[in-house]
């Protein structure tokens, strides 16, 4: 259905640490690929391709065995990290070398498991997210993931746009003054950063929880940086009006987002505050407790059956029809002509390489 | 799965009338179209295709807004009853020519809404069907309307060739006396007619219950009128034996189907009754009360489940098989020959604008 | 998906017998064709093609009526046991040639209805299970069959190759002793015997059943006959260390695949003991019990998952996936190699005939 492929030369977030224990075997589908994670005895983290050569059993039916090896829950063959077949139980145990499977570089990374899904050869640093670094100091919110029925690409137009926070999300996370704000986007090397500038408009709900809760006007800023090919990091902020950001207070956001198939995907998102308004704890809890259900109820019940209805119109004319393009889609636009561009340069590298 | 496609230069049913409510927008599928309904201040319907050319969201998922206008619920882009984007509520509001959708003309009449599918240049009156006109004095039944999984010329097969019901549904609207019914096939420009004349037979329990509801044998009628492409009028009446038909009884009746897609389809069904047999109240209603159920019956566990088996046989061999044809045929070959001779007239004239 | 296609040239079990009462029409959709079954009045089995050639309506939704015929229940036409249209109710009852089904050829025996798929120029004598053959005296399990989402070509797979028990069926079905065992083949004509024989080993809960209860160590074996094209015995026996088979105890098990689509099958399971150790009537059903049990549970809940798992990464990766050969594979390489030496022969005549 989609024009275009995703990236495979890219980290991609598997799922949170704590969703994996120790001992488990957990199965993900990432870029199509059928992937097999577990922990070694050290703790450190195994993707194999979740695939037995042998007889195409998946591995994640499997369990973690000594010498921190998976054996197939078929006939037994054990793997080790590197996705060798390291012992056949049978006869005299004779172990073909096409017997290995695919194994993934993994980082642990800000509580999260990243896999690099392209060619050992092109592999790149995992990215860096200021805010998620260690020893800032910053208030955690509870990590959330959310299966999507929904191509990878609508969700990044979605955040890279959030124009519609005033239409879509209206009096929650937007409001009819927001929507004069301009968007000016700034590219640095394939990162682009969109940010809106929103003075003195009244708060929508969410802004004015995390401030004063009068809902008297601020000077209110959205700030979207996109890394490709799936990271988005959001500044969302508030301040009294002409007075400077860092006397405000507002929310650093990852949404993470990982395509299972061309049809579906994981949004992985994790914020942190800054700058907390003083209140009694009681207060606090209250406030922190609708502010996740305001989230959840935006991605879920909003967003989600938007890109859903958009999808299924998608497909009943037969994929992606071209777009009318506006000003607001000045960082849709940019995002996909770069990973057009990136997306091509990786077939033209597979291409020289072949 | 299909041999012909359906027509689109027709006028098909998208609703009742009263399933429109001012100040909603209704979404439907026609002819694999999205299409989204809605009423004008001044109750006239609007039909515009439902897809913000924006970013593809349905534009039945927003609202009816000031000036008869729909806004898209996504980014708040407004179109007019022309499918023309009047308002861009972003920046500076500048719109691009192609930020439009297409509008369908719609009328409303026998209180239904009803929309032409097809080139604006080819635009015909919309079906006139006699006994649903205004001053006719006629008892109407409650409207009915159907979703069935299957296609739409399946359905039409089933009604032009009422042979089936001694057998599909023996005892309730057809009897075994009824089988030996002649077909007699008219043809008058595109439209056919096939009468079913059956003199001195036992009364199914449907016509039964129209008239004397003595069960003694009468003349009985059916008559299936087609119309291009999708409208089958019945006149389904029974008179004493040797009597004239006016002293009789019966039901007129609309069947209209609309494709919703090459698989399903809307099966709208309005009837009414003239000559009506005088009794109590309590008697009539009681037996409306059948007459409805008997119906409902006979469609939704006799005909839908019989065509969703034929479907199923279809697509298990491959699509539509070349079937034997018997003398009650008649109607059928007709009238697949009537519209792929249309079909094909519609394809050279879009090959000719070309 | 599949690499290879099924044999047409072959009897396949519809179901059991008990499953077709007298005046009953049962589907079944075998090799992706659908097949009306019924018995005649004097209970002889046909079997129809479930397709009415008028307008394709299923016959297995019409009824048994007089003469041993069955009548479609959208128009009526009758059928006789050949599969010809024998009366037209309607009109003159002119009969096309045409009007005519395919009649499977069908032979009962063993408690099984069997259906001949192939040419009728091909017809071979139905297969010979030695242990089912009346007078054997021996004890019968109940029959079962369970409808299984997996191709036909992986639940032979498993079957021919047991090594399988100890891993997936571990405890159960098999124990870590029986790893050990040395895979024998032997192929006579299109037929192989793969053998295991695993002396002195802690039996697994099925086979101490079976025999003295003690979990004491046994000789064991299990020699698997696979017959083409899908037709597996199993011989699972155990006896005292050193002493003769026949002095201990076992089950011989018929396992009868019938492919329903590429991507499902009906696997029906029937077994006999031979030997049963003496004991209590109360213990012998308590056993009795258990051993279904187990069975059940190895086929639904072990194996069924497993074999959908290994489709589903089949699928992922766009078909099926060159494995890696073991030695343990000397059973599923040759089953393998003879049924595309037998398919491509029956392709072969039938490009002959053409």
């Amino acid at each position: 259905m989609t024009k275009f492929k995703w990236l495979n030369d890219a980290w991609y977030v598997a799922m949170y640490s704590d969703a994996l224990k120790a001992g488990d075997i957990v199965p993900r589908v990432m870029l199509n690929q059928g992937i097999a994670l577990y922990r070694k005895a050290d703790g450190v983290v195994v993707a194999l391709e979740d695939r037995c050569p042998h007889r195409n059993a998946p591995l994640s039916l499997g369990k973690v065995c000594g010498d921190d090896r998976i054996a197939c829950a078929y006939h037994g063959l054990e793997f080790d990290e590197t996705g060798k077949c390291v012992f056949n139980p049978h006869g005299e145990g004779r172990i073909p070398a096409a017997a290995r499977v695919r194994a993934y570089p993994v980082e642990e990374k800000y509580g999260m498991i990243w896999v690099w899904m392209g060619d050992l050869g092109n592999i790149a640093p995992t990215p860096v997210i200021d805010f998620l670094e260690p020893g800032t100091g910053y208030v955690h919110s509870k990590p959330n993931v959310i299966k999507m029925n929904t191509p990878w690409e609508l969700i990044i137009d979605n955040l890279v746009d959030l124009s519609h926070v005033s239409f879509l999300h209206d009096g929650v996370l937007g409001s009819r003054d927001m929507i004069g704000a301009k968007n000016e986007l700034v590219q640095t090397g394939n990162t682009i950063v969109v940010s809106r500038i929103m003075p003195n408009v009244s708060p929508p709900e969410y802004a004015d929880l995390l401030y004063h809760g009068d809902q008297k006007p601020v000077d209110k800023w959205h700030t979207v940086t996109w890394m490709p090919p799936t990271i988005i990091l959001l500044d969302i902020g508030l301040t009294d009006r002409g007075a400077e950001r860092s006397q405000g207070t507002g929310v650093y956001a990852a949404h993470l987002i990982t395509p299972e198939t061309e049809e579906s995907s994981y949004y992985h998102f994790l914020a942190v505050r800054w700058n907390l308004v003083q209140r009694s704890p009681e207060e606090h809890e209250r406030i922190e407790k609708r502010l996740a259900e305001a989230r959840v109820h935006a991605f879920a019940n909003q967003d989600d059956p938007m890109m859903r209805a958009q999808y299924e119109v998608m497909k009943r004319y037969g994929g992606e029809l071209k777009p009318v393009m506006l000003d607001i889609d000045v960082g849709v636009a940019r995002w996909r002509r770069i990973i057009e561009k990136l997306a091509t340069a990786q077939q033209n590298d597979a291409a020289a390489m072949a």
